[in-house]
């Protein structure tokens, strides 16, 4: 029997503990973190059976054992941005203790279930998200990362081993894989597609693929007063150009999305023609080959621009994923689920990513339910959803995770 | 008789002083440039009969008296951007010490004739231009600018009191302008025109007006991956069609400029829709009616992309001022003297603002002539100009400055 209201109480309890005047402050690997995680261990430790652990990226493990060791895996994270909202990550998690609370609640439940509260999903402060659940799906980079540092120059190693974790031990996660049979998340959707539509939940069907790149244009640094509009080699003016065309790009398919989220202007003082133009650039969709088409797509209209203007251009990747979609059959429990608790069913990809990507790259079925955002908001302290949505994502939630505790037994009897 | 060879030799005589491997050094208020101004001192010394002096705005004056009170004016600055090249603003005053010389081997001077070095032209380290000719014409604007701070947070009271300068007294500059009967300088270009139509020499018709304006579009700050398209406020994109726009508000006009130095984006992140966005916005015209349309027509195009993108805009002047033209009759002497040093003629506006401007703006018959820069480009250590072209410069220098002596004289006899 689920208690979907106690899941707001103790996520405000959460926000009271975590939040100032300026947000929550749950950045991972900090002591507003560390006191988040402490809470959570509390709350869990209360539940009958369960036994707690952490392995060795910093995930914390949470295990009802039941009636067969195969598992269902269901998780989110506690961290945050800084000033961030009361939503973003915990909901999963905290909606998972209200779960692991109705597993306990039987006297054998079907299958082992396990809450895992992943460590640094948003990569906030070193800039490396989803590094438990990538190291618990073995796509970890320990070299690249160890050495990281945030604004004061500390390193990510450092961080790290202060809260007790060794990253050079943090590939040793996959060890979590074993027994994995299906991974369940319950997330906000930070964007404003069920709120335009009306609706309170979403099936979400995967995680876009992403291609992020740095895009740079170089022209020519001349004085703005002295020198006539058709002899300038105006970086801004390909960079702007660049910045139209990617949503004709985007256009051409449902759901992409092209962002330009960056422009650095050099030596960008009022009185000079830019000479230097650095721009980012995020494309994401849930189709592989139309994300290589957009990617295609705006490289050639960037050389384009750049030649047009007088100017070169480069491009370096920053960072890519290929699209992850979500398993079929659990997305038809997860469909009927949402359907049962909200009588309404709507199947959208997610742009973010989550750590469900990760989850389901290692090829464990993976499936993940969005509650409406206010205004679409997130990482901000405004973020929000209503209350009776939050309810009903709880309760489909709950749904979700029978269904598919039903499954896995009948998947492995 | 002018050697103009022998200026060429000092300018880099004042290159070795006060160059680095970065470039000129001679930021005004700085130790090289009072390094500077005591090389400068020291040559004009070395003329018969030249007194040297300091106006109440720390403009250096030379002074060598005539058959009348009523002075021919020549000046320039010595000071320069950080990493500045070896003619900007210098060129003018080294070529100023020869005409010296040249006045000074006459028995008697046909008028007197003042050699002025304009403290502060660039305002390279406090952000405000044409300090000390500005004083001298009585467009000082002590109250504002004595609280201007350096990246360092020193003041520019602090930093001309250093120098021997008492900011409070600055408007007292303007007792130079008795007797001031023409003002003459020679510049580089510091833009392409010139070299693109192979001249060596130009005759300056007057300074462009500017219009200076910061431009702010506000959008909405979503994340890049859950926000469809359609959904978005996206204030880049209202700021990238405005960078675009004004090449045709400027291709109305011959000679018209507009410039976008500098985009910022907020919060500038690869995975966020840009929230706000700052720019600037430079539009320079001799014509005071075309600058207003090209201003309006700016102010116009800002609104309606704001509201195709939903955003909202807001400008904030940043300076102006208004077109200034040269005197007629000192345009046909520079035409005359042009001709006869170089066997050209060709008139054009002058985009960059420069001393001559504030100078003619009190009334004082003034006229420019520039020699050519080598690839447009100036306020950058690879700044450069043939040195044939220079010695033309000087030359034609020297028969301006004969010939508005004799105009002078014919005027005011």
């Amino acid at each position: 029997m689920l208690h979907p209201q106690r899941t707001i109480d103790e996520l405000k309890e959460l926000r009271a503990l975590t939040a100032n005047e300026r947000g929550a402050q749950r950045v991972a690997w900090t002591d507003t973190w560390l006191q988040a995680r402490a809470w959570f261990k509390g709350k869990v430790r209360e539940i009958p059976r369960v036994q707690v652990s952490e392995d060795a990226a910093g995930n914390i493990w949470a295990v009802l054992p039941g009636a067969t060791d195969q598992s269902l895996l269901m998780g989110s994270h506690l961290d945050c941005v800084p000033g961030g909202g009361w939503l973003d990550g915990c909901l999963g998690v905290v909606a998972g203790i209200e779960v692991l609370r109705h597993f306990a609640a039987m006297d054998m439940p079907p299958v082992t279930v396990k809450l895992i509260d992943w460590a640094d999903e948003e990569g906030a402060r070193f800039g490396r998200s989803l590094l438990g659940s990538a190291a618990f799906a073995g796509n970890h980079s320990i070299e690249a990362d160890r050495v990281r540092t945030d604004k004061e120059g500390q390193t990510l190693q450092e961080a790290m081993r202060r809260c007790g974790v060794e990253i050079s031990r943090a590939a040793e996660a996959t060890a979590g894989q074993k027994d994995a049979a299906a991974y369940i998340e319950l997330h906000i959707e930070q964007g404003p597609v069920l709120e335009q539509m009306g609706l309170p939940l979403g099936i979400v069907t995967g995680t876009k693929g992403v291609e992020r790149h740095a895009i740079t244009f170089f022209g020519q640094a001349v004085h703005s007063g002295a020198t006539p509009m058709p002899l300038r080699k105006d970086a801004l003016a390909a960079a702007a150009k660049l910045a139209l065309e990617i949503r004709a790009i985007a256009g051409k398919h449902q759901d992409a999305v092209c962002t330009m989220g960056s422009v650095k202007t050099f030596p960008g003082i009022v009185t000079a023609v830019v000479g230097r133009c650095e721009t980012t650039l995020d494309q994401r969709d849930l189709n592989a080959a139309n994300l290589a088409q957009m990617y295609r797509e705006a490289k050639e209209a960037s050389e384009r621009f750049a030649a047009e203007e007088g100017c070169t251009v480069q491009w370096s990747r920053i960072w890519d994923i290929e699209p992850i979609p979500f398993h079929p059959e659990l997305l038809d429990l997860c469909d009927q689920a949402v359907f049962e608790a909200s009588g309404t069913r709507h199947r959208l990809p997610s742009g973010p990513l989550h750590d469900a990507a990760e989850v389901a790259r290692c090829g464990i079925p993976t499936v993940m339910i969005f509650t409406q955002s206010l205004l679409g908001i997130s990482h901000n302290k405004i973020e929000d959803t209503r209350e009776d949505h939050l309810r009903l994502g709880v309760d489909a939630f709950g749904r979700l995770a029978d269904k598919t505790a039903a499954w896995i037994r009948a998947r492995h009897s």
